[in-house]
């Protein structure tokens, strides 16, 4: 056996989240696209069974109080709030990562001091972000400026009225400089608004620590709430009282059930709510955050950092060289939870690794991704990806 | 026996819808509030289990392919079509149902002819609806008019540029004449955009036959996907080409893989996506539309109405004097598929006839309404709600 293997078998026996794995459901495959879709938590069919038969079934619309449903994006919220850096009351549950990008990004305009007329976009942000910022601008009558993230600081100015930014970049696994960059964007006077979608439950936020204004993120990557699960919509406390929703539907009323002509918004985060929400899905995500219980996000960070270190060794040691190239930053402080390789032909190697059951995506042209959930891969799994890598690429046999 | 027990075993006798009452999970109670939450299809929970164990846990991240996930919003809208009145190709399901009426009522501002400023609501519209049109109206530079539906062709002109109403009135239970209004809006050179939640699955629409150019509606009353199953947009086809949504999300992209900075939409009512699709909660809706297979929607009417007549006859056979007066149309042109009695002490009323087994709503504040959906609701259902709505109101049993 390698020496790769050996050290892989013994940073297992020492992983004190690797019991963890345990509650989920895997195979024999390595799952390294749990930064596109967690695994599934194995308790979570049993619970969303409940939910339909007894809940639906049979209490049918008195399940809307008696069991909760209503007040279930709020709950929810409160569970991923310790998640990422929140108190509670400031974070719900509900719709898309583009429809609260949307809530976001127009309020934060009308939070903004008046007269500003535009707003920073990560230049290479995850498109969706960007198609709705440019929509919301529209409507808004502001001016989208893209910009690199480390470019932001310069930038900004007496007319920058929010900044939209993606926490850890979706492509290349860049970690960007939340703490850093929101304090610039509030010195300027502007919304710091942040996408958490590749950053949440892989490592800490820090949300309230670092002032962050507003943010976004999906539950169905690192969070494993299953396919499509619904996003969530960060408020924070100081600005809630003014949180104007382009989306005032009748869920964020103060009243929902007085069903008056006027609207009237609900205090606290809860008027980030729109329609009814979707509760099989929203209770199938809720379900799965029990795996959460007594997890720290710190010893999840730090497990993380060891997987894609160990993980970049063996590719170094075992890939042929030149072949792959890492477009992942190697210092700790601006990489998320994924590895990111380039590739002449990632789209053959990625079909050939998911056919020897190493599971990664692609995104197009030339770019392998590995996503590292600290709760359920491990090390052996860093290294037979590596070295299965290798084999495709043609290296001789590790 | 009285008379009108022997009725309804009759009717039920007769009633060729009868037997779908199987497909459905329930029990001995009288469940007249389907058009809130309808009940659950028997085969339900088995294809949710199967999608969460088979397709996300084991297939995982393949099942957007393999699996069908990524086209089933415009797979399911095909099969709300038939239901709806509308060819193929028409609808996408998605999002909330407020969610839907900002995309479709902005958009109408983008159809409409250039320089016009007034949008026509319905004045007693489900909350949500008027909500929701006053954000787009302060985004889109429009002014909101409230008016009764009755009297829209009197309030058009040509400063209108949309139209939004409800097909079914949820308090009242009144049908709104879509034909008629409908082309009324069109021959003003307005856009006319429906809110089906309370008639979609209950009565036939003809989206098409009538050229409605815009209309949005939950699933979870008449068409029993579940509690919070994602809402649908229908956009005809002729305004498909020019549709321009306000939430231009990642989905809606003519090549969403291509991840390109630009947005280019779809073409077809595929653009009317947004985010990534909520996949349980989707699925269970599809699987919930099964017990549409050969059943039409002119019987369905034809039912909806022999039950809501049989109910009304009922309540004035059993109810004493005075007590209750019904506020739903007589005329069968004029009424959905509910009726709503007003009653002064309409709120002990309802708690204890659910507490007898006769499951209604309350529209605070005088307001008792019971739906009838004719899959699983019978006429010796409506006789006994009558008779234990008598008891409950002070009448000698009956």
């Amino acid at each position: 056996m390698s020496d790769l293997r050996e050290r892989a078998q013994a940073l297992d026996t020492e992983d004190a989240l690797a019991p963890l794995r345990e509650l989920f459901t895997l195979d024999d495959t390595v799952y390294l696209d749990g930064n596109s879709l967690g695994a599934l938590p194995r308790h979570v069919p049993a619970r969303v069974q409940e939910v339909i038969t007894r809940e639906w079934g049979e209490l049918r619309i008195r399940s809307w109080g008696e069991s909760g449903w209503w007040t279930a994006p709020e709950r929810i919220g409160d569970r991923i709030a310790p998640i990422v850096g929140a108190a509670a009351g400031q974070i719900v549950v509900g719709d898309s990562t583009s429809v609260n990008v949307f809530k976001a990004l127009v309020a934060a305009t009308r939070l903004a001091p008046e007269g500003r007329d535009e707003i920073l976009v990560d230049a290479r942000t995850f498109p969706t972000d960007g198609y709705i910022a440019a929509s919301a601008a529209r409507m808004t009558g502001h001016r989208i400026v893209p910009v690199a993230p480390a470019d932001v600081p310069d930038a900004l100015g007496p007319r920058t009225a929010a900044v939209l930014l993606n926490h850890v970049d979706y492509r290349s696994g860049r970690l960007h400089d939340l703490p850093g960059l929101t304090a610039a964007a509030r010195a300027a006077g502007a919304i710091a608004v942040w996408d958490l979608c590749h950053s949440a439950g892989a490592l800490p936020v820090g949300l309230d620590e670092h002032g962050v204004d507003l943010a976004v993120g999906c539950t169905y990557k690192y969070l494993n709430g299953g396919p499509g699960s619904p996003a969530y919509l960060y408020v924070a406390e100081r600005h809630q009282a003014s949180f104007d929703s382009p989306l005032p539907g009748w869920t964020s009323h103060a009243d929902p059930f007085a069903m008056t002509p006027g609207y009237s918004p609900a205090d606290g985060a809860v008027r980030g709510r729109v329609g009814t929400p979707d509760i099989l899905s929203m209770l199938a995500l809720e379900a799965s955050l029990d795996v959460w219980d007594g997890v720290g996000i710190e010893a999840v960070r730090a497990k993380s950092l060891a997987l894609t270190d160990f993980f970049l060794e063996c590719v170094e040691a075992y890939a042929p060289e030149g072949r792959v190239t890492s477009v992942t930053p190697a210092a700790h402080a601006e990489r998320g939870s994924q590895v990111a390789l380039r590739c002449d032909d990632a789209e053959p190697v990625m079909a050939e690794l998911i056919a020897r059951g190493v599971v990664g995506d692609l995104r197009r042209p030339d770019v392998l991704r590995f996503g590292f959930t600290p709760l359920y891969v491990g090390f052996a799994d860093a290294e037979r990806a590596a070295r299965v890598l290798a084999e495709v690429l043609g290296a001789p046999a590790a």
